[in-house]
């Protein structure tokens, strides 16, 4: 809040929304509602995604990560909510938890995960279509919208999640399934849920079928999600982005299809309309400023030895108080907010990167 | 959510809003904010304040409290919200916190804790007036209000917060004040914000002209926190309650300003307005059902040693895994849910007491 108080605005709604990946479209959809109801005054409202996620030795430790996407949310923009098609699931799993208080790394049971990942999207993609069928008076298929975009903690669930797709509108006899694919299909369609989830041979065909859609309505939305890795909460935003970095000049009036999981779990459905817009609030514009390829461009590759090395100091400084950081901030962007210290009292102080490099910023104290 | 589940219900939205006291407001603010945007589909909205906070051996301990009160947020509601009259602070304050994840005790300074919520309250307030002269055309004064509900950690703020309110009336020479009030505070007309927050003179010349308005609009609504004590995030809503229960019958159309403030540091001050409504969501009806007089004679008292012994099993069992509860349920009330169990994964399982002591519910399965 320090930037905030910085500039004398200290008049401000909206506190942390917290539920694993997902707490970044709750943030969103709390932020778009307030700008929509009677006690928004006029302001832009933000939305903070950020995460940092790691992993003990093992298997999952290549699926950890860390990231910050902000969203600004105001009138008259180009990207808009059609907010009455939106369909929720939540649920009580233990797919993946963080109860050890005392340690970073959470338990996590990936196939119960990947599991509870499928079972919310259908779910949400059931009640997204009953809504769709309402508003709308005809049904839905993958046709009716232009893109489907995916949380996104590896690439090979959103191949599996768009197929899964598909073999819904299967299942409910959609416009989007021709005769080939029906053929395909039909060993299938006495399945149990479970069955499904499980079925190896349902996947490779439910797949294969969806392949020439998955080229046009999912693949120009994976390239952030496949460059960087996972970004937890901000992981379908990135996605999204993708989106808008390739295609922005032919979405005006297109419909895309998001899907946000969170593990424990919270998932959603939901569906924004595109165009073109007014600069600086344009697509183009919007693609422009982000400059997805320079960023990516700008990345820094480290040898996993040294990533094992960050970890057992972070391991050692989690939940620590009375330490100071190295000043080594050479990696980071200009501009870069990061840790200096904390100290006998776990208050945390930060420091901001300068921008131009031959001028230094004080240290921002955090506190009193 | 298993309860939701268990009714097939599970296309909800709304996660946990998370700011130490103030965080069932932010969730309130959230859920009407829902109802009132376009993605609202016309059911009800519910918000839980829940909270439990326990301290070290030491002064702060008596302050600890556990907590939950739920609200239930839709059309027509006989308690409905002033939008446009609302002020919020926030900014980075280490007034209390919880650093140390291995124990569940926070860290707390009470004397700064206290002039954080007093300074917030005056930023609140005077974005509040700002606002109330901008939509009404007129000052602001106490006078415009029947009621001021404050968040409660101790009663004692309470009667300083309302004082600190005549105080900002006499600094802008609002019309709650007369002139024998101006005699009292004129000498302290000229302290700076800091030297005000610490003037035990002012503190006790302002609460004196503060008492028979404190006596009037405040008072009504202290009765729960001062008989249970504090309970964090429902206390400001504890203190609303005790309102509804001791003057539901003369609530029409009067106008209540209620102050929640959450360490860390996020306030805001937002207005009500009440009308008797219709049943079953009658004020007179509320009150009724709530039947605050039963609950409050149904407590059980037991001895600090008890309470001493009961926090070091909890020091124990904190963040602990791989254990069961004692099954003595005799204190709590029929239809309680309670913890029955942590396994060695960290799940936790809970039990719910019968509402007929003749019959026996199972255990939930908190999981898969």
């Amino acid at each position: 809040m320090q930037i905030f108080e910085a500039c004398g605005n200290t008049d401000i709604e909206g506190v942390d929304s917290t539920n694993a990946c997902y707490g970044g479209t709750a943030a969103l959809f709390n932020c778009v509602n307030w700008v929509e109801s009677a006690s928004w005054d006029g302001r832009y409202g933000l939305v903070v995604c950020t995460d940092s996620a790691v992993y003990a030795e093992g298997p999952a430790r290549p699926t950890g990560g860390a990231a910050a996407i902000a969203l600004l949310i105001g009138p008259d923009a180009p990207i808009t909510f059609e907010s009455k098609l939106r369909g929720s699931h939540m649920a009580h799993a233990y797919d993946f938890y963080k109860p050890n208080l005392a340690s970073e790394y959470p338990v996590v049971d990936g196939k119960l995960s990947q599991t509870c990942y499928l079972m919310a999207l259908d779910s949400c993609y059931k009640y997204f279509c009953h809504k769709f069928e309402k508003f709308e008076g005809k049904q839905f298929s993958v046709n009716d919208a232009e893109y489907f975009v995916f949380h996104s903690p590896y690439n090979k669930l959103v191949q599996k999640s768009f197929a899964r797709l598909l073999f819904n509108d299967f299942v409910r006899n959609a416009s989007s399934v021709d005769e080939a694919a029906k053929e395909k299909l039909a060993p299938f369609a006495a399945l149990t849920g479970d069955e499904s989830y499980q079925s190896r041979d349902l996947e490779k065909a439910s797949q294969q079928v969806a392949k020439p859609l998955y080229d046009t309505k999912v693949q120009p939305t994976t390239l952030i999600p496949k460059q960087v890795g996972n970004m937890y909460t901000a992981s379908i935003y990135a996605a999204f982005v993708s989106l808008i970095h390739n295609k922005h000049n032919t979405l005006n009036d297109k419909r895309v299809i998001l899907f946000s999981y969170g593990s424990g779990l919270t998932a959603t459905m939901f569906s924004l309309r595109l165009r073109e817009g007014q600069k600086p609030f344009s697509l183009s514009n919007i693609a422009s400023i982000m400059n997805i390829e320079k960023k990516l461009k700008s990345r820094h590759e480290i040898q996993p030895e040294k990533f094992v090395e960050t970890l057992k100091l972070m391991e050692h400084r989690y939940g620590a108080k009375d330490f100071v950081t190295s000043k080594d901030y050479s990696l980071l962007a200009p501009g870069t907010y990061y840790l200096t210290e904390v100290d006998t009292m776990y208050r945390r102080f930060y420091s901001k990167k300068p921008k131009d490099a031959s001028c230094e910023n004080g240290t921002v104290e955090n506190g009193h």
